[in-house]
């Protein structure tokens, strides 16, 4: 322990298929909590139960912003089989759900290593060194946005335009991410990471919020340490819901994680 | 009524929150029920439930096949708040849970059209008249695949490289896709058309079977009557897992469906 991630998603056991924990306001967006970090809340009460020990795919349904406070976690394991495990998870906050989980895990030990020719390269990105925070203590851009404070993200210069009011034609953001305490990346950093990176359509000047209705993510490898590199892209903005597809790579520049969401943009009708 | 599609998904309601179907055998790839036939009888269920009349976001979980015969389906009114509605489904087969489903669904004429510049445009294909099915009565390609007689499927004829034994660098399959008896595409149609596509797999002469773990599918549109142009990727095929993504567009060239799953190619370790 001792990393803000871990003391902030951990639960305790609390009777069959319960558990407890606490929703801190230290990775808020606004007044809600990012949605990468309640699903690694509930991720935790289900990796204590589910025998396979690799998260492989979870999705989850943001009911309802929870309060910050206590939390429960009512698990339930549904079935296991030789290589895969599926359970699901309610969040509830003062009696009301407010996150839906389905996920399923398997071992990633017991297939061999990704087939050649099929693995998405990583985007060609300037190095970490050479890009770029956002933000910081004073500026709007991250004012009441404590998530900013958790995780360090670097955007490659060039690509920073929509920061200065110039707007790209795409709605694309890329750049590096990990935490900004120097906490390991594992499969619920990289569940963390895919919901922590910004909204792709900031990039093209839509700085409205975007709370997330459903987001699938899968993990396809044990992350390497160190930075990983981010691709965010938003599509289809069609009765007021966007799809975003964010997908992270490792140091050793492997695909290892992927994600989809279905968001509404508040105050576009 | 009349339909093929229409009497193999009809539900009767059975109890609160409960309702009982027939699985079918007339959806099969070989022994197995497909999972987009599957995910349409759930959703029957569940639209019968959830207020809001237009399915947004689904994602189902496939935990065994189910037997040919009776299914009983469970749903779960998860909640509904002003613009949406989520819900949930158990599928079983003899006391047996065969499929975990979570949806959600919207009123698309709450919300205004689509803004413009954030639509993905359809792939470039030669119209359907100009395209070409394969397999048939006799062919190795469609035996035992009773689904193949109720969705009609065309390619184009120069992207038919791996039904001859000459496979393409690209996991990619395109073309055009109805129901073979005229029944109209609605959103359940197309859940069915996102997994009733082949495996992309089959075009780099990957022919193995690659049951799914997960499919989340959102909803974008109504679509328009007529032909809907279907573009399906595969990518990362690692630890045995590959990440799939189908996307549809209605005859109007508006993107009305996107599915993402991971499946598990089967003799591949």
């Amino acid at each position: 322990m001792g990393y803000e991630f871990d003391e902030d998603t951990a639960v305790l056991a609390a009777g069959e298929g319960r558990f407890e924990g606490v929703v801190t306001d230290r990775w808020n967006i606004g007044d809600r909590p990012n949605g990468g970090y309640l699903m690694a809340l509930g991720l935790r009460a289900l990796g204590a139960v589910l025998p396979h020990p690799d998260l492989l795919t979870v999705t989850a349904h943001f009911l309802r912003p929870p309060r910050p406070g206590p939390a429960e976690v009512h698990v339930e394991h549904v079935r296991s089989g030789r290589t895969l495990s599926t359970g699901e998870a309610r969040l509830c906050s003062g009696q009301r759900e407010f996150l839906r989980m389905v996920a399923a895990s398997t071992d990633f030990d017991s297939a061999e290593e990704a087939a050649a020719g099929l693995a998405t390269p990583p985007p060609d990105l300037p190095p970490p060194e050479a890009c770029e925070r956002i933000g910081g203590e004073d500026s709007p851009l991250t004012l009441g946005v404590t998530i900013a404070q958790r995780l360090e993200v670097r955007y490659p210069p060039d690509e920073l335009g929509w920061t200065r009011g110039e707007p790209s034609a795409e709605a694309r953001v890329r750049g590096w991410i990990r935490f900004a305490d120097g906490r390991p990346v594992d499969p619920l950093g990289l569940i963390q990471f895919l919901d922590g990176v910004p909204p792709a359509l900031f990039a093209v000047g839509m700085l409205d919020p975007l709370p997330t209705i459903e987001l699938t993510a899968h993990v396809r490898a044990r992350p390497a340490p160190g930075w990983l590199a981010f691709d965010v892209r938003d599509t289809d903005l069609v009765h007021g819901y966007v799809e975003e597809t964010a997908m992270l790579w490792d140091s050793e520049g492997r695909a290892v994680a992927t994600s989809r969401q279905i968001a509404k943009l508040i105050g576009w009708s």
